[in-house]
């Protein structure tokens, strides 16, 4: 089992540059880094529609409670959802956002 | 009654700058007008948790939906839900967007 299978811990270390590369080939292609401060990870969905993309926002957000991992969600232009994962307690990318980004894939099918 | 406590109609026409102060004065104090483009309504909100968060951007949704008349909804850094207002097909602020506005306030208690 691959550590981006484990659930978010806390206080998780902010990973080494050199660790993104293999992180990002086991979550979906569309994730990419963010190179804000602090750096994210981020994924656009397009959805069918408002309430569909409504129901995307509520099932991450109940994965993010129940990892106690919470994403910036952005639910734009009637039917499109960005999420941004980052720790910023450990002040840009650690395992936690990288677990987090495959149990969305997950949500997303 | 005002016409900020009408529904959102479909078609409403720009409004005109002019219209603007007296329709601000109507909705919360702090709402502004975002010189984006098109130019947009936004307020934040803090709120106490995720969760409460979450349950602001579903409420607002709920109205979105029954108001035919869609915000972009951004719930960043755990708490804090921003609530962006336009009217896409008039290329600007229309009437929808003071009436989703106060429909939002009142939601906001």
């Amino acid at each position: 089992m691959s550590a981006i299978d484990a659930r978010c811990r806390d206080g998780a270390p902010l990973l080494e540059d050199a660790r993104h590369p293999e992180l990002l080939a086991e979550v979906h292609g569309e994730w990419s880094i963010v190179e804000s401060s602090p750096r994210s990870l981020a994924r656009v969905f397009v959805l069918g529609d408002f309430q569909a993309a409504l129901d995307l926002v509520n099932a991450i957000g109940a994965v993010a409670e129940e990892q106690n991992h919470h994403p910036d969600l952005a639910l734009t232009g009637y039917r499109n959802v960005t999420v941004t994962l980052s720790t910023h307690d450990a002040g840009g990318l650690t395992m936690n956002d990288f677990v987090l980004a495959k149990a969305v894939d997950a949500l997303a099918g």
